[in-house]
């Protein structure tokens, strides 16, 4: 093990030590072709050593890891593989509100000086007890250079603007993709979104500064071109070449992927794995476009089975749990997602020996709904429903609960032609749902079709599942 | 003139060079000393140099500048004074809109390579053309280093966290705020603003972040203290030291000032020039708080008479004509705001040797009205409106015209206590409204008293004038 000897290890080393003014040439489509490219077991060995350097980190400075390591018998010395470091407990994002509540703002897992803390941002959710995020100014370094080399194997150069459309606040996907794309050198346009009247407003400047970049959701990205046609705008003049994604799970789903990239004439790239990983482009489609590559050089990931938190073998389909390499401020030392994925082995076509996520991360563990003893993920049924022709741009999923029967209906809203073609194009598309639906969900649902424009469109991440089962059983309880 | 000579200038030169690791000890009130504390004649001096250099990048490059010289038969080689360069015509912003609709996206004003251009912000407004502007990496950092010197000057240090509640998108006032709190080495927390459900949540983390300075618009601020106050939380409780804010004339106005103190139990801090300039803290306030103090060696500003652009000695009030000394990517050479303020010569109590803005920018040219023969500035009712004991937190002016005549009404706002106070408390604030005003004004407005929570309030800047005059030719010109 003389990972540290290995000059081709491009400075691999704990600390994280970054040339802020290295660029590969344009025409190199690797940032760091040797790390990138290395035989994966070669790569394993290095991550062993970062492990074991980020818990002993974590060990000496933060009382949350090392009481829970305590407890569960283990010590950093004593991770000799990665099949020892399997049985570190997974922390789940409930133990990171707790610690934080305990000990605020930052929580007990700090493991630098609260004065280092340089940059705040948090989760965004609106309910609950929020949790902070608290970045030093060396790991906000870090974020912006990891990110540089994910973007770099989306295509994005120097020569590129990349648009940002996406809300400035806590979510640290604005901020990633923004310092990410600063460190590549490229030019930057940090539109945001979220204000009213501000979509109107980006179609106006996308038409007049024409970047070649976009970044946001992929419901963002819908709503906009949704926006610009209204205004009698193509988004295709917008002349946009790479949009890219995260925050949803959308731009993998390869009728919204095809979706976005008929309406805008670019090509789409899924990446992003959690609010509380920076850097969250960890997980990233390269130009290859073979599913996301898992940039275990950045954040170790392991995709686990959901009930013992062990690596699943290449091919299986389990939660991925993460472990921050680089970050010293608030490491996360397999913080356990909940999502839903499948892991296959590496190489991809495009040369990189990372494992990929064939289909991106599809749903969670967490959203899943049983209907009369099926396993159903909203991301199914989405991927049904917006492949149907005549499909409006929006649906909703109600789940209720009629006598003691679960319901699964569907709202699906079509598009004006299937509305000009009249009643029994409408009906056509209903039946074609509730056919496709139930072929690949193994249930039936009711789907109703509704014109265009009924449903309400979001700016930031859609949700589509209503689960009034609740409501049934409270009725149930109070007579 | 052996200025490059200088060692006591600070490394002053042309472009800047600003050391990125340089930091005073905490106790030093002064960024860079000598420069701040210089005599005002050597200054000037020194300026004349940087406006000759900048004048010079301007003719080599920019079509737009070297035209307009030109056109008024000058060189920079001749201008050899502060008075000479009295003679180079103002840019308005309509001009630069002009430039940019000819030459898109940046206008010929632009004196880099375009893809040199780092950063893409712009004009907010949400009428006409947009104008871009266009920030090299090198201008990037120019703004965030002379940020960092007036904040200094406010008294925030590295151990401050700074809150930005002010939108970030095309708007330069968040991203300036952002670039000099960080180079200062302060903790950010840039949350923004302006999505729904945003102000609430800006309360619940300003409770449990308990950041030492905050920025945004005054009209924000006190919005966001009468949402915490919804809530049951007092704005005292976040243990804000710091306010600082722009984009509005309100940090200037006693009253608007007197108020927010009140409510945060915090100093208040105003600055800011024009959304066209950056560094937009060019004009700001320092720890004396005895006015802005107008940062010539960071953009020489003069104010001038409004029909000659000529400058006015201390004490005339005029509207300021602002030229960036250090800016290369899109530099402005005597751009006219069209705001109006009184100067005074320095030097401020503090010890810096700049001009003052005593009351600030209390208004715009163009925003006066005439209401029988007398020139009214709505600032100066903001003023009178804002100090009634029992002001509600927010009102209107509206001018219209009944039969031939200008009518000034405005609507007021009372608060919860006089309305508790029943209907002659009412009366009694409305009466000693229209008393104030008329005193204030030399004209009559007629006051109406509305309830609390009447008036829509506004997350970035107030638009309080409501000009009817229009409405009332049009319906003559039509008989």
């Amino acid at each position: 093990m003389a990972v540290a000897d290995r000059g081709q290890m491009e400075q691999w080393t704990w600390p994280a030590r970054y040339d802020e003014a290295y660029l590969p040439a344009d025409d190199e489509p690797y940032w760091f072709r040797v790390r990138e490219t290395m035989p994966p077991e070669e790569r394993e060995a290095a991550i062993l050593e970062r492990i074991r350097e980020v818990m002993r980190w974590c060990w000496d400075r933060a009382p949350f890891y090392r009481r829970r390591c305590s407890d569960a018998g283990i010590h950093p010395d004593g991770i000799r593989s990665l099949e020892d470091f399997e049985r570190v407990p997974v922390v789940t994002k409930e133990e990171l509100r707790v610690t934080q509540a305990a000990h605020p703002p930052f929580g007990d897992h700090l493991c630098v000086d609260e004065t280092e803390v340089a940059h705040v941002h948090g989760t965004s959710g609106t309910t609950g007890r929020p949790t902070a995020f608290g970045i030093s100014r060396d790991d906000w370094r870090v974020v912006a250079n990891e990110h540089a080399r994910v973007q770099w194997s989306m295509g994005i150069r120097p020569a590129d603007t990349v648009f940002i459309g996406s809300f400035f606040s806590l979510y640290m996907g604005s901020w990633g993709t923004l310092i990410g794309a600063e460190r590549l050198g490229a030019r930057v346009f940090p539109f945001g979104a979220g204000a009213q009247g501000q979509t109107r407003r980006a179609v106006v400047w996308l038409k007049e500064m024409r970047p070649s970049a976009f970044y946001g959701t992929p419901s963002y990205a819908l709503h906009l071109a949704e926006v610009a046609r209204e205004m009698g705008v193509d988004p295709r003049a917008f002349g946009i070449r790479t949009l890219f994604f995260s925050g949803e799970p959308g731009a993998s789903v390869p009728t919204i992927r095809g979706r976005i990239e008929e309406l805008y004439g670019g090509l789409v790239f899924d990446s992003g794995s959690m609010a509380e990983i920076s850097p969250w482009m960890n997980l990233g489609e390269s130009l290859a476009r073979a599913g996301m590559l898992v940039w275990q050089d950045i954040v170790y990931t392991e995709v686990c089975d959901p009930r013992t938190y062990r690596r699943l073998p290449y091919g299986g389909e389990g939660t991925p749990v993460y472990t921050t390499l680089h970050r010293r401020s608030q490491p996360m030392v397999r913080l356990l997602s909940n999502d839903l994925t499948r892991w296959e082995a590496g190489p991809s076509p495009c040369g990189r020996t990372y494992p990929i996520l064939p289909r991106g991360i599809y749903g969670r563990i967490d959203d899943m709904f049983t209907i009369r003893g099926e396993n159903v993920y909203p991301s199914a049924i989405d991927e049904v429903v917006m492949a149907l022709p005549g499909y409006g741009g929006e649906h909703r999923i109600v789940i209720t609960r009629a006598e003691a029967m679960d319901e699964l209906a569907v709202r699906v809203e079509y598009d004006q032609a299937t509305a000009a073609a009249g009643d029994s194009a409408v009906e056509a598309l209903r039946r074609r749902a509730e056919t496709e639906l139930r072929t690949v969900l193994g249930v039936g649902a009711r789907v109703s079709a509704v014109p265009p424009g009924t449903l309400e469109r979001t700016e930031f991440k859609a949700r589509r599942v209503i689960d009034d089962r609740d409501l049934w059983r409270e009725a149930r309880r109070s007579v």
